[in-house]
C-alpha cells in the first residue's frame, strides 16, 4: 500500500482518473481550512464569550444559542433544535483541600468530581489510607478504611503510545467511592487523568453503584503535583490528616437542546451523513472547554461553511449535530438516537464524532472490520499526503446511540500525546489550541465525508 | 504494507521470529524513554542553566562544557572535542524599530537578522516601499528604491502540510539586502518566517552578495504582527517613515568545539553510526534554543544512556556529536567531516540528525531511493505501533558535510506544525516543549539506529 502511494505520488500519470480528480478535490478542501477557515475564530468565540460550560448551567443555554447562530452563519439550509433533558450537577464555589501533619498546615490542589455529592457544611477532616488498586483496598479492608479519606494514587501509564488507552485503564478510579464506603470511608482522593506533572486538578463524571452501597460519599480528584505530594507527606506522618470541603449538590434535570445544522443532498436528500461533537464540557473555573470539545464543535460546523464555499454539492444530507451532555449523561445522544429512530423514510449512512481535541491529524477510525473496513482503506492513497491513516476505530460516545440503529460509526483521531495535558482542567482554554492543527482536522474529516458522500457507504 | 501491518499487530504468531525479537526490543526501547529517560531533565538543565548559545558567545562555550558532561554522565566509553573555528557575530543590546507617521510614534517588533551589519550610530530614518517578491523589487527599480527602507510582506504560505516546505520558498527573502542595496535602499524589513500571527520577531542568519553589490544594508525581521501592521499603516500613509537601529557587530572568529560521545562496538568497532543535533542556538533575549536544537541534542545523548540501560550491547561504534555552529557557518560540521575523511582504517555507515524540534515523531528519512530506500523501508512494519514511517528524507546540515564521504545520510522528522511558531524566536523556551513528545522522539531515533547497528547499512 505504500510503496503504491509512493509511486502514485511521484507518478501521478500512473493514477486512475477518478482518484487523480479525488486528490485534487482534497487538496482544494485542505487549502480552504488551510487558507479561509473560520474555525479558528469561531474557537476564539465561544471560549472567550461562551466559556466552560456544564449541562443545565446558563452557559450551557447561551451555548446552544451560539451553536445555532454559528450554524446558520456557516450556511446551513436548516438548523433546528433537539430537546433533551439534563443532569443538573453544581460544583458550589468553595472546594477545599488540606493536609494536616506535625502541627502544619498545608493547601493541595484538589475539585470535586462531577456527580459527587458534598462534604458535611463543615468540610470533613479524617485520616488518609494510600491504595494503588481495587484490590489492595479490598485486602485493606474494614479494619483499614474504616473512617479513613480512601487516596486512589494510581498512575496514569506513560507506555501507551495512543493516552486514551492510559485513560482508559485509569478511569474506574474516579467512581471508587461506592467500594470504598463499603468499608465505611468517608471520601476518596484521585489522582488525576493526565500525562502532565503539573498542579491542575482533573475533574470528571464519577458514578456510585447502589448494588455496592446506598452510602454516597464525596469523591475528590486531586492534581498530578498534589498527589506526589501527598503520598510523600504519607509516608513520613503516618497520623497526617486531610480535610476536605465541597458544597456542590445535584438539581432537578434541565431542559435543554442538541443543534442540528443541515445541508439537504441534492440527490439521495434521504441518506444521511452525521458529523459532531458535543457543545457542553467540564466546568472549572478557568477553563473555556476549548479541546473538549469546542474543539469538535467548530471543526464540525465548519464542514457546512466548506461544502458551500467550495461548491462540493453533497448528494446526500450533512448533518452537523452539536450534542449536549456528553460529559454526564449522554442525553443529548439519546434523544438524537430516538428521533432518528423515527426518521422510517431516512437512512443514515454514516456518524463521525471528533472529541479527541484539536492535535495534527493521525487516523481516521472506521467502527467496523473485514470488507467493510477495506471498503474505506481503499482511499488511504488520497490521505497520505496528509500523513493520515484510515484504520480500525471506536466511534464516539454522542453518536454510539446510533449503534443499535445499524449506523456505520466513525471518528477522528488526532495526535493524542497533549490531550490529557488539558482534559477536564482549568487550563483547556483556547490559548492551547494550535490554528494549523486544529483547522489540519476539519481538513480531514471534511475530506473524508467527502468521500462518503461521492461513493456512499459500504454496502454488502 | 498497512495491510500486513494490520494483520502482523492482531496474529504475532503470524510474524518471523526475527521481526517478533525486533518488535519486543523496539517496545522496550520505546518503554525505556516513556518511563527513565533523562532527555527531558537534561533539556531543563541546557535551556535554564546555560540558554541561548549563540556560537563565540560565552554561553556557547559553557554548553560544551555542558554537553561533555552530558555525555559522561550518559555513560559513553569516551568523550572528546573536536575543534573549529567559529563565526562570533554579536546582537548588541539596543536593536529597535518604530514607524513615524501623521506625527505619530508608533513600535514595531523587530530584530536584527545574524550576520547583518549594524545600522549608522544615530540609526536610520527613512521611506519605506513594500514588495512581496524579488521581482516586484526589481520592477521598482532604483527610482522607487533609493534612500528607502525595503519591506519584504512575503507571506509563509499556511498550504504547505510540511512547515518546512514553506520555510524553503521563503527563507531567501532573509538575504534580500544585496539585491534592494543595488538599487539604493538603505536597509531591509524581512516578514518573519512563521506560522503564527503574533509579535515575536524571528531571526536567523542572512548573506550578503558580493556578486550583486559590495555595499552592505542592514537586514532585519518584522514579527508576523508588525508586519500586517507596518503594511496597514503604508496603506493610509505613503510618507510613513521607519526608523531603525542596530548595534550589532562582527567580531574575529573564535576558537570553539563540537562535542563527541562514544560507545564503542562490540563486533564492528570501526564501523561508526554518528547521530547527532547541534549545540549553538540563536541569541535572542528570552530565547533557551529548546526546540531548535536543545531537543536534538538532549535526544540523541540519550541514546547513549539507552544502549546501556538496556544492555543492547551496540556491534558497532555509536557516536553521539553535538555539533558547534550550525545556526551561522556549520563549522563544526566541516571539522567533523575533516575528521572523518582522515579516519582511514573506519567507515562510516550512517549519519542521522534530529533538527526539526521536539514533536510527535512522524517520519524517519533516508536520503536515498531505490534498493537502498527499500531495504530500509523493510522495518516499516517494526514501527507502524508508533505511528511513524520511513520514506524519503533530507538528511541534516550538519551531517550533510559527510555526504562527499558517501555516507548514507538520515533525518529525525517529527510533525511540522508547530516547529515555525517557536523557530529562532524569544519563545523557544523550554515550556513549549512537551515531555511525552520529546521521548517519543528519541525512542525512534533508538529504535532505528538499533536496526541500523543490527542488521547494517544497505550493501550492494
Amino acid at each position: 500500500m505504500l510503496r503504491f502511494v509512493v509511486m502514485w505520488m511521484c507518478l501521478p500519470v500512473f493514477l486512475l482518473a477518478q482518484e487523480k480528480q479525488d486528490s485534487l478535490t482534497i487538496r482544494k478542501i485542505y487549502n480552504y481550512h488551510l487558507e479561509e477557515s473560520h474555525s479558528h475564530q469561531n474557537l476564539y468565540d465561544l471560549c472567550k464569550n461562551v466559556g466552560a460550560r456544564l449541562s443545565g448551567s446558563p452557559q450551557a443555554a447561551k451555548a446552544v444559542e451560539w451553536a445555532k447562530n454559528a450554524m446558520q452563519q456557516a450556511g446551513a439550509d436548516t438548523v433546528y433544535l433537539i430537546p433533551c433533558q439534563v443532569p443538573h450537577w453544581v460544583r458550589g464555589s468553595k472546594e477545599k483541600g488540606q493536609l494536616f501533619y506535625q502541627g502544619k498546615k498545608e493547601d493541595l490542589s484538589v475539585c470535586v468530581l462531577g456527580g459527587s455529592v458534598a462534604t458535611p457544611k463543615q468540610g470533613l477532616r479524617a485520616k488518609v489510607v494510600e491504595v494503588h488498586s481495587f484490590d489492595e483496598l479490598k485486602q485493606l479492608g474494614e479494619t483499614h478504611i474504616r473512617g479513613a479519606v480512601v487516596f486512589f494514587n494510581v498512575s496514569f501509564p506513560p507506555t501507551y503510545i495512543h493516552t486514551g488507552d492510559a485513560y482508559a485503564h485509569t478511569v474506574k478510579y474516579r467512581s471508587g467511592a461506592s467500594l470504598a464506603a463499603q468499608y465505611g470511608a468517608v471520601a476518596t482522593v484521585t489522582k488525576s487523568m493526565t500525562t502532565a506533572t503539573d498542579d491542575y486538578p482533573h475533574t470528571g463524571v464519577m458514578h456510585y453503584y447502589d448494588t455496592l452501597t446506598t452510602k454516597k460519599i464525596p469523591a475528590f480528584a486531586i492534581s498530578a503535583a498534589g498527589a506526589a505530594t501527598l503520598s510523600a507527606r504519607l509516608l513520613q506522618n503516618k497520623n497526617a490528616e486531610l480535610f476536605l470541603f465541597s458544597d456542590c449538590a445535584t438539581l432537578p434535570d434541565e431542559p435543554s437542546y442538541s443543534v442540528v445544522g443541515e445541508l439537504r443532498g441534492h440527490e439521495f436528500p434521504n441518506e444521511i451523513m452525521v458529523v459532531g461533537g458535543h457543545l457542553d464540557s467540564w466546568d472549572l473555573p478557568g477553563s473555556e472547554g476549548a479541546h473538549d470539545d469546542g474543539v469538535g464543535i467548530v471543526q464540525t460546523i465548519e464542514q457546512l461553511r466548506a461544502f458551500k464555499k467550495l461548491n462540493l454539492k453533497n448528494k446526500r444530507t450533512l448533518r452537523v449535530i452539536a450534542f449536549m451532555n456528553e460529559e454526564n449523561g449522554t442525553r443529548g445522544g439519546e434523544a438524537y438516537a430516538q428521533v432518528a429512530a423515527q426518521e422510517k423514510n431516512k437512512k443514515h449512512i454514516a456518524a463521525l464524532e471528533s472529541d479527541m481535541g484539536g492535535f495534527t491529524p493521525r487516523t481516521i477510525g472506521v467502527e467496523a472490520q473485514g470488507d467493510t473496513l477495506l471498503y474505506y482503506k481503499k482511499w488511504q492513497p488520497l490521505f497520505e499526503p496528509y500523513f493520515v491513516l484510515i484504520k480500525k476505530g471506536y466511534g464516539g460516545e454522542d453518536i454510539s446511540r446510533l449503534v443499535a440503529l445499524g449506523v456505520p460509526q466513525f471518528d477522528f483521531d488526532p495526535d493524542s500525546q497533549r490531550y490529557f495535558d488539558f482534559h477536564h482542567a482549568a487550563n483547556d482554554t483556547f490559548e492551547h489550541v494550535n490554528k494549523r492543527e486544529l483547522e489540519l482536522g476539519a481538513a480531514t474529516i471534511n475530506a473524508f465525508i467527502y468521500l462518503i458522500d461521492k461513493y456512499g457507504a459500504y454496502k454488502k
